[in-house]
């Protein structure tokens, strides 16, 4: 079975002529050119995306990443997915993808060829990287600005904070700066001094017996993966809150993780060259959770 | 003749086994898909792009827009483009579209394909829009916040302010609100109130006998098509300077333009609403000089 799976989304425009029962999307050569050079999601990182893990043949959070990626549409004003087409696509490629264990599927909606007025979608689905060692061992972090305040999102909707976006250079940029300080990856702060997200990851911090997430508002993606850990949180009694949290709340909490679909969740041993204490046995029962979700 | 055509560069670890004098490009269909979705061009916007002016057969400043795509190639720690190579494929797309007046060479290059460790490339060449009512009736323009402050190139480098990324989503979206306020066109300001530039294009300002442009250094791009507007200055004995100009700024200059490489000086005639004059001379002579610059 193939290990790189890759369903591009047919064109809505299109469907109306097809066959009774055509599915929406048609399996190509994930390694053959399937985007046009004058397409908007690559001259302009016009576009949104998801990335739904795959665990034991299941779409984790499948519902929670679509409605995310039509709330990321929706911000930069795409047309309105055809959910419904999508999760035909994303079923066939798990379908496909379903001896894998940990695996993953990667949705890309573009605003398609400039003056083309019709989007792009594909959903590429592949093996995922083994994660173990982030997972148990944890990941030393460096806290970088994102040079926006904590309101942008509502004083300025028009720099798209808070939508999972293709424009995602900046992403990246930090990837290389944390690498050149020693560390695996980053905690946005806001140019006014609040606790944001990772660049692909959620942040969430204990304090006692008490587990906080920085509250959505402040430009930051709401958290697939964080949004399911604190479901586990109050199926075993654990208060959970979204608050609004200054850079200095980081030095109190009793435990740091970075939690995202495939990663899932990883424990943070270093902030900014400081070691912290790894929550093990929380940790180990957060990736249980996390790992073994059906749906 | 094409109306378009679409050089691919070619990846110079393939050059040295190419026969002697083969170019380092070849030409493809330009509607048939060309990029891979694992082309993290397109799944994170990580790449830089060039836009340069043809004008009866003329790359126009030519080599000021290479020299800016390898800057924003440095600033994303991107392979240093091979400037020749591209030179070559811009000239190859110049000369088949020679018989246009007025056309545009698009340069594109990411990272490459996820994992593969060597760059894409493309030089797509097209006929240009008619800008002739933008340049001679002018645009209306609304100020909008870019969410930095003016010196974050300084203070926080890896959010690659001055860096012409593809991820440019931001940049789109702000075209949209301008139009929804019924304007063309947006003058960014930084967050903490300067003058910084428009999304695709320069703010050159006159005060009296004076141009003015934003200094660069606070994120904003070096204008090609402004730089050339300044060497006119000189011919003409025009004094021009570089300054930090705070928003205030804006209501005393008695002209002002967005200068860009193949829209080339609109005159602005309102802002925010407010109606602005047209220096319609100086504008003519502004893009009667873009328009036959040479190299």
């Amino acid at each position: 079975m193939p290990e790189t799976v890759l369903a591009l989304l047919t064109a809505p425009e299109a469907r109306p002529n097809a066959p009774l029962g055509e599915p929406p999307f048609r399996f190509v050569d994930p390694d053959a050119p399937a985007v046009q050079v004058d397409d908007l999601g690559i001259t302009r990182g016009d576009g949104v995306f998801e990335t739904i893990s795959i665990g034991y043949g299941r779409a984790q959070a499948f519902e929670a990443h679509l409605a995310r990626l039509a709330h990321s549409a929706a911000l930069l004003e795409l047309p309105e997915p055809d959910l419904d087409a999508w999760r035909q696509a994303v079923l066939a490629v798990v379908a496909r993808l379903g001896h894998l264990d940990q695996a993953y599927a990667k949705l890309v909606y573009t605003r398609g060829r400039e003056g083309h007025g019709q989007p792009t979608g594909w959903v590429l689905g592949d093996v995922a990287d083994d994660f173990t060692e982030a997972r148990t061992s944890g990941i030393r972090v460096v806290t970088l600005d994102r040079g926006y305040r904590h309101d942008v999102p509502a004083t300025s909707p028009w720099l798209l904070q808070g939508a999972k976006s293709l424009s995602y250079a900046v992403n990246r940029a930090v990837g290389r700066e944390a690498a050149r300080r020693g560390a695996d990856d980053v905690i946005f702060v806001s140019s006014d001094g609040y606790l944001l997200e990772g660049p692909t990851s959620s942040l969430v911090l204990r304090f006692g017996d008490r587990l906080v997430t920085p509250a959505t508002g402040q430009g930051i993606l709401a958290g697939t993966s964080q949004a399911d850990l604190f479901a586990y949180a109050r199926r075993e009694d654990i208060v959970s809150a979204y608050e609004v949290l200054p850079v200095a709340k980081l030095a109190q909490a009793d435990a740091l993780w970075l939690v995202s679909s495939v990663r899932h969740a990883a424990p943070i041993r270093e902030v900014d060259g400081e070691p912290r204490d790894v929550d093990v046995a929380l940790t180990a029962a957060f990736n249980e959770y996390l790992s073994t979700r059906r749906d």
